[in-house]
């Protein structure tokens, strides 16, 4: 299997130290890795470093953005570069044709770009297996913001997980682990009957203002305004709650401070908590995309 | 909520002790209930029992058949029935206008007649929330089973199950509860990774000869022919192999035979193992159903 | 560490499966086996099968008789033996000088002739390796039996265990990892801090009439009186009452009976439901007891 | 049950935020409550606040020193006192006749003092009850270690915890809910085999080089030098050491240091971590072991 993206060529654009283990693990299986944003002794060997993206992308097979993507001025996120990689319609004319484009969510100009020079773009943050595995570190990262920011344990406690997709059921499978009284809320009843089978205590939409009344904790999970302050005025004071939910979050933060409620927006935690698990995972996943996606290729040109 | 079936007629054409938990909760909730094919004195009070399916479905505004439903011939199941209860088109013709008719899944002329008079049908059998609720009592029933045939414990032990959907779930929670090393078949990668979220090893269905050598006990979810003989020739002698699948189930039995496996059709464990479970998932689902149903009848009723 | 045991005279008199099991290990380390009480074809080549005890005991160094041992009058638990197995004193007088007997427990004249004939006895049944590695197919047994008796299931249940010691421990576990709700009773206040640790609910015997009056399912392990008539009368008409302690347990089955009660006595659960597992603590277990045993000898004998 | 500790007189000395919510529950009981070294606003409403050690002891009943006690030289750890609470023999001498005395565990000169003045001293951080309450607070701080100083997962984490008693046991069920591989380390096979049976790898201290070197973080729960240099060695570079022993810890932190190995001492975390729970664990014990005691002394009065 190592030898399969020999001869490749990827350009790594950017990211943080999921990037780095991912790197090193596209250079094991044989392929010529380009890296920019990264100072050299950061990278694994056998990777090239360059200083430019324009320099990176050139007759590029294939370029990886980091999950986090770029802005909405085409800035990547990238920790540890000294000055701003800015992703240009130049560069990415330049790739080698019908080359393939990973991030994890694109912006519209990169989207028209890939339209436009006939590029296949691969959005990675919603596919299953990514954002299941990412469950794993961000449910341990909401758990340890949730220890620190209280003054009790989670044994004993009550939580409430508001959706019950793919990070909140390994939120309430945890919490429940960890002896907590779990309640899910969620709309669609083969979720609740799912969260039953686990354990937990069901509920709907309608029953969180009573809930948010006699509960320690609460993690929401659902990127839509579900904690508006209609519901925290209901809220104990001593609640705790962590927005596990793309920014914006569901909570209304304003009417929490209002009300003195404690309320953490959490996004993006596998690369802050967990760098080199969330590492692993690009490591693992993206390899077995690329030789899906060269074996089709190679399928079409055999057969097309 | 007791009072939103007041005054609803609804016929229960046969079925086990499920139903008569089922018929304890209508009459309960202010449904007038007609029930036939079974004794009088198991039947809860305020129902009424008659002795045909044609003086059960008269001018009835729901009808609720068994989940295991009907055979070919129409013939209901109903285990308390000391004669055939014969579904006819001249019963479902004398229902009410607009009648709803509840079955786990109908056959080709049932839904037929269901068209031809207008009447709604609904298949309960596949709706997530009631398989979700019963494979619990599934679960239960295929570890009873694992324990009765095997001398060994499922602490330990070697387990497979191949499919991870809503019965697969359960029963590898159940099994990893217990103290199993569990190895879960699926092809899909998203169900794979939460498999390992769950703590249990993930495997392609090209693994499965491999596995089929070192595991103690395979529970089949699948219905297709997984475990056909060119699977099966790998077994391990002393394998135990329960399938939960519908009927046929997804052993090759008669191959299982020739090599000496021991293989286990269990089909229908919830009205088996946990008739009252089983029971009082009915009486906990199909009210709900009912509600929302008529609700949206009075909204056509209203604005339509 | 197999050669440790070569040589060693060891006699296996009688037992079930669990001793086939054990015999093939012995065999495997080393050691010179002799067994009574079974058939040639059940046993394990390279061990000897000889016909009376008699035979058997001459010049043993270790003479292993069955956990459950032997009756009052020193027949010898075998159930594959043809003929009864009886256990002399004429065949313990002629074990090798300073022999060690190992049984499960023993009756007092087998304590006495160990006293005359200088012989080292151990009793294992209560040693804690080998009861609380017993306490899993116990549990798994107990659980196996609730599912048969019952029509609900664990989950979702209510359950209680009397008793918090080794098998208690273990019962309460698996009962929880199935999903029931478990209330634990116990006197020891350490106990019910573990309970509590685990998960579980806390009582105490005060509280027992109460539990039994909205519990479905109760296991005892405690061997002394616990469920008489005066608590039994508070029980629900449903409950029922898996009674995991020694012979005689601790219900008053006949006042179950008389209240109309499902109460089962389940003592030896082990070697019933999981002889092979069974077989293998004994295999784990025995081998190492020698192995300590003969090197203190050699040292009391090299430095004594 | 209120009613019991009505009119006795008590003394808090000293503290944090567990003894708030202890003299919160003592003055709910009616007991007479003086506290020093708290702030007047902090304590509940019922107490009264002195201003010395002297003050607060005259003819109390019932002396309270913190879990942690006292240092060398007498002084009260009390992180809200302004000014050092010192313990004086002139102090002990001014209590009521048979007063008692609880605090976590007593230096020489209180052990001498009570004596001298016929005192009952009760030490009660090695009491099972609190001490096994204590073990979730202290699990969950320690998880909250791990994860801030790692940047993988507990999940897929290969973990191991020295010494298996109340802590260790706590410890290794909460790493393997949460996912992690977990070796238990311990010489007796009865609590290895209880490791086994909660699914975990059993090892011997024989084994712990070889652990350290593919260990991801090791817990240590064993007040001796079990990490010395010896086994240091041995230590893959990235492992992370908890050490939750009693101070100094189980570890060569020097050596771990030389080695450029992460240790950290984490004594007293459940004060630290989770006061609220801690100081319910003691607002649930002390007033039952209040009773106790003067129930027993109440008999002796009577029958004496």
């Amino acid at each position: 299997m190592s030898s399969v993206l020999s001869g490749i060529k990827i350009a790594v654009l950017g990211g943080d130290d999921r990037e780095l283990i991912l790197v090193a693990e596209l250079v094991k299986r044989g392929a010529t890795v380009v890296a920019v944003g990264f100072p050299r002794e950061k990278i694994s060997h056998g990777a090239f470093v360059v200083n430019s993206v324009e320099e990176a992308c050139k007759d590029t097979e294939v370029l990886i953005l980091p999950l986090p993507g770029t802005n909405e001025k085409g800035v990547i996120r990238a920790v540890y570069a000294e000055q701003e990689l800015q992703l240009t319609e130049k560069a990415i004319a330049s790739v080698s044709r019908n080359a393939l484009i990973i991030i994890g969510s694109a912006r519209k100009y990169l989207k028209e770009w890939a339209t436009k020079y006939d590029l296949t773009l691969m959005e990675i943050v919603e596919m299953d297996e990514i954002a299941i595995l990412n469950s794993i570190p961000t449910a341990e990262g909401a758990l340890q913001i949730a220890m620190e920011e209280t003054s009790s344990t989670i044994h004993g406690s009550k939580t409430c997980v508001i959706g019950f997709g793919r990070v909140g059921i390994t939120m309430a499978r945890t919490l429940k682990a960890l002896g907590s009284e779990v309640t899910v809320v969620a709309r669609n009843s083969g979720q609740l009957a799912r969260a039953y089978e686990m354990g937990c205590n069901r509920a709907g939409y309608e029953d969180l203002h009573e809930i948010m009344n006699h509960t320690n904790i609460v993690f929401n999970t659902v990127p839509c305004m579900v904690l508006d302050s209609s519901i925290l005025k209901y809220a104990n004071p001593e609640v705790l709650i962590v927005d596990l939910a793309t920014q914006p979050g569901g909570t209304d933060f304003e009417a929490a401070n209002t009300f003195g409620l404690k309320a953490i927006l959490a996004p993006g935690l596998p690369g802050k908590v967990a760098p080199v698990f969330a590492g692993k995972i690009l490591a693992d996943v993206i390899p077995k995309l690329l030789i899906k996606e060269f074996a089709e290729l190679d399928k079409d040109l055999l057969y097309g």
